[in-house]
């Protein structure tokens, strides 16, 4: 197994997302940990990368020193993650594609439709990969799902539902928490709060499953704390390709839905559902026959949730070993270049550059309708 | 304890909405069952009437033999259930009530919003009940959760999301089944197939439960299967008054979800969820602390939920039991009519014609705001 | 349908368990209530009766002038139901079905094996029925668990886990609430404190699903309160007909097992799950495939569970139409032979004297062993 | 932080245990895979130590090269994790402890009682240490579990109910599956099978959440399979320190109960109930109040359980998460002592040869017993 030089940007000493990544990165062996521009203060960025193992000419202290100093090395990091506030994201991963760097972008990918677009250029020009970590499409079972729609599984879809909804945003009393407030801050957040931080996830989970594009939407926004600039609860009307029926929650006052990510899919022979929080159980209900509970891990699954199913069936599988499913599939690609072979199909499935503008398309459209009275809206 | 006639119309050998009126109203003994015209069928409905020991005089042919022989007795029943095919609801409950009769009536009320109108006259001036059956509102800890909003134990509400999703319409090879077909008619069902059908619960339970009435909706109506002229998926976007933010999603096409009719509402300090599949469990969360499951039958809960829960804590009541509530509430007030005493006020929560008005009303605006775009429409 | 009179013993006002048996017996229009003996106060049980609709002369103050009252009638009533204290039960019993009433004795029939023969015989010698309320066993997916192991879809049964396990004696501060301690009192309460009074009813399901009866036992029984004479916690390995390996557990000290009734059977080729707070849902699984959770009402089930199911699928059943379904056998039962019939095989399903027996003699069968170091210990 | 070598013998590749201990090991950065002889065919262990990254003079062949070139290097590594098959634990762990090795052992950590006792005081007397990777101690909310209980908040402890179910020796068609053959054979399984390979977690589990030792057994072991030597059931009450009575399942028979590792626990003031597989949600219920569901990561639970929890409340953690805390504790304490430190009290958490030891006596005890018709047998 070629092994692969791997730099991280953000994801600071207690930030969990750079726990996360760091933990998915290693899970496999692949990927070397050998950069690191890890906290907006170079002097803490610097500290945590020497404690995390990085030599001290890599633990950079900010993402420009890092660009400039990996360019500059022979044994340069070939991939790095972008996981910093989500205004740098555009800049910092357009910089790292343009000098060759692959790039894996946390989400959103960028803050405009324009600059998704540009991203999505700029990766095809540079011929580097520009990943986004919809990291809730490495779960087994959401690959599971969608490989019983692609084969036919449920025939014609119908109907789905993305939800999203949890009480991240309900405490009045976080109003004013700088944590909270910068989101309900258009100047800061852009065009959505909630949707954007978290119905994003669900609506790529509907496209990643059905296989299919968001065509219109008709959204409400609405806001449950008062003074809020941007919406904290909303809920969307859509169509996807082929008549797709969708429907899709977001909700950030929703006391008691802990982490509540959930996925229905209708078709004319069965329906799916899945819900983030039970991640390692998949229901299945064939038309007129008893629901049937399908098991991570379970002989008889597709080959992309075999292959995506770690551990032996019964035990529990996290986010983690979701995001490291990602980030094996960005290996094996990246890997498969530098030998100039072809990668395994089934690698091909992590979420794209394209994936990405898709989503910020279709919030943008949500926002617009939601800004014209559920006006139905087209997505481009 | 005053026993009260009772009869029934519809719900004839077979039905099963007959068994669940005859089996909840013979719950608490409060109710005679003297007289029935139970069936389409002059032949079966006399028939099937003697056979649960009415007697000749009173296994009526049809509603109007019942109404002119019970009319004309000096022990004539005083209460009466309308189970009655959708389109003869209003006819039927109007005839009674203006000869002096209660009426319980089926969901929905009437076809139209002009009939319901009419009928909350007719009760007012005839001074009988006309209520609805709008029977989950019976179920203890939906009166539990009615309790809580109106205690203030949640702040201010703030969203109430109400779903009724099943696969009551998923199969194409039913579309050409009568059973089905008729829905789809809008001769016969209206303007509304699922949403008049299943989702109106969800709507009530959503009034119910919040003290609130919809103000607006912006609707999108959907059908899954190719011909279809009304609606087998409709999402809706909702104000209540206060400003309560409001989602509705009524679904036939979701195979699996057996009989999904859940209600969750969020209010400032706490959020509470409850699944008709689950009923006597109740999930509350306060603010930043861990979920509860509260228990139908525990100690601790409303005076409205101890009344309304009849078996010790720990085994499962049902539906029966839910429709049993209403029933003894309806009687409850009967008797104090009759004794010329105030009823026990928590017995003053059956749902009323105003309710049933109020559903159809709704449902009339969200018909109207899908056919125009999904646009916002005021509910009257 | 030919209708029966039927009296009840014991279920004064605010009991439970009497408003079960009223609620049960009355929802089939089988059996009318025309006798009652509520109350251990004549005074009280009169005023109850009356209030209930019984005619005064047959609101009885006694068991005694109850069963004297009704032998010298000519329309006498056929069946009564004994729900009073566990002590009374064999003599109440005895006494009824002597004078040719048919009887269905609550849990547990009596105090002693002795009894329980007696009864038995009794029962025979005067050819009227003697059933016994495991009401649990009116389930309609107890009878479809029933039905699978008879038509052999699981193949050889290995083993039954029977389990009854809920926080019912675990208060400290009840220690000396008479409600509590008379159940650790041997005068009143026997051999037994918790298996007489929750694992009785695992146990008996156990039998009863799988058709087989407890050959042997090796118990522990324990207390977690200091100073009880009997067992609030005990398991039990034991042994079945054709070498089925059992294993029940029933604790009173379990806090948060609200009323933890479940049922497990695995066989050669699949396994069973069944809870009694979740009663509308069982779980099987086949052998080397996804488990299936079938649904009360749903299509495909066996005949048994058909027949027991009244309500649409999806909506919740509860313990009260369970009893019913105890009811409707019996009624169905008297109904033939007084019409000189043959019953419908599938009402021949409701607990009977021989089950009470059999139960009577596996609880003092376990507290024999558990007396003598967990020795295993022959059931007769 | 300190970076520890660390090597793995056995786990070769396709080994699910082996993926499981390289990513658990990883996940901190913490350790550094240097030294591996991960397969008995000793080609094989080489290969896929190469492909793994190990330095090919360090991608042994067998243990015995390890032990002499590690022993030999200036740079040898300090820790190393044993998974190899069960008969050759004792041998591999007592030599690398005995040349200066931390070592972790998979269970069960010896195959008698003799050999574990060798293990404990050959870690003492090298003073190296001797953890026994009894995994799900890891899970954090089993770690709230002890941290509850250990605090007082469920008072005296009465009673805890251990379980682990399966349907993994169910199917017949292995019964000469070598996979499965072998743990019914005496001579390469010892005294037990289901026991052995699963029972001992959930007693491992009651031991370490209660904080007490079991001090004596009544087991029933049976064998649903003709023709097995060893038990694939087995049932056990038992007895802990201060009287807490115990109950203990385990089964390979279960079809249906995927990986059924549950806690029970109750004490005077509340109960607490976890299974392995929704291991990120925890029921407590305080006496005489509703169940409260407490999530992984919330606020509010104890030092211990937030410390172990590594990433936002709402997302799944899994096992390789659990094997990970295991992991971290381990490298504190080894980097504290090569520091010359205390180690964070917390970090002393790793379950321990002694723990080998004492699960090992019990399942000895267990079989003792169930050879002498459950005759109660003290542990030593």
């Amino acid at each position: 197994m070629a092994r692969i030089g791997w730099g991280l940007i953000g994801g600071g000493e207690g930030s969990q997302i750079g726990f996360a990544h760091r933990a998915s990165a290693g899970i496999d062996g692949r990927f070397e940990f050998l950069a690191g521009a890890l906290d907006a203060d170079p002097g803490r960025a610097r500290q945590f990368g020497l404690s995390l193992g990085l030599k001290p000419e890599r633990a950079y202290g900010d993402w420009r020193q890092m660009l400039a100093g990996e360019e500059a090395r022979e044994d340069r990091i070939e991939f790095v993650t972008v996981a910093t506030p989500n205004v740098t994201h555009f800049e910092i991963s357009k910089a790292f594609l343009e000098s060759g760097f692959h790039v894996l972008c946390e989400k959103p990918m960028t803050m405009t439709v324009e600059e998704a677009r540009a991203l999505v250029e700029i990766a095809e020009k540079s011929q580097r990969i520009c990943a986004v970590n919809y990291g809730y499409s490495g779960y087994p079972l959401v690959r599971q799902m969608k490989a019983m729609v692609a084969s036919g599984q449920l025939g014609r879809i119908r109907v789905a539902f993305a939800e999203f909804a949890g009480g991240f945003m309900a405490d009045s009393a976080d109003a004013d928490n700088p944590r909270v407030r910068w989101r309900f801050d258009r100047a800061q957040a852009g065009v959505s709060a909630i949707t954007m931080d978290a119905g994003i996830h669900a609506l790529h989970l509907a496209c990643y499953v059905t296989g299919r594009k968001v065509t219109s939407v008709s959204s409400d926004f609405a806001h449950g704390i008062a003074g809020r600039e941007l919406e904290d609860d909303s809920l969307t009307a859509f169509r996807m390709e082929d008549g797709v029926i969708g429907r899709a929650w977001a909700s950030g006052l929703a006391i008691g839905r802990t982490h509540g990510l959930t996925l229905q899919v209708f078709g004319e022979t069965g329906g799916l559902r899945w819900a983030q929080e039970q991640p390692n159980q998949l229901f299945w209900t064939p038309l007129n026959e008893p629901t049937r509970v399908l098991e991570r891990g379970a002989s008889g699954l597709s080959d992309a949730a075999e292959r995506a199913s770690r551990i032996t069936v019964g035990h529990a599988e996290g986010m983690p070993l979701a995001f490291a499913n990602i980030y094996r599939d960005l290996g094996e690609v990246i890997a498969s270049r530098q030998a100039g072979a072809e990668p395994d199909p089934l690698a091909l499935d992590y979420p794209t550059a394209e994936d990405g503008l898709h989503s910020i398309e279709i919030i943008h459209a949500m926002a617009e309708s939601a800004g014209n009275g559920s006006r139905w809206t087209n997505v481009p």
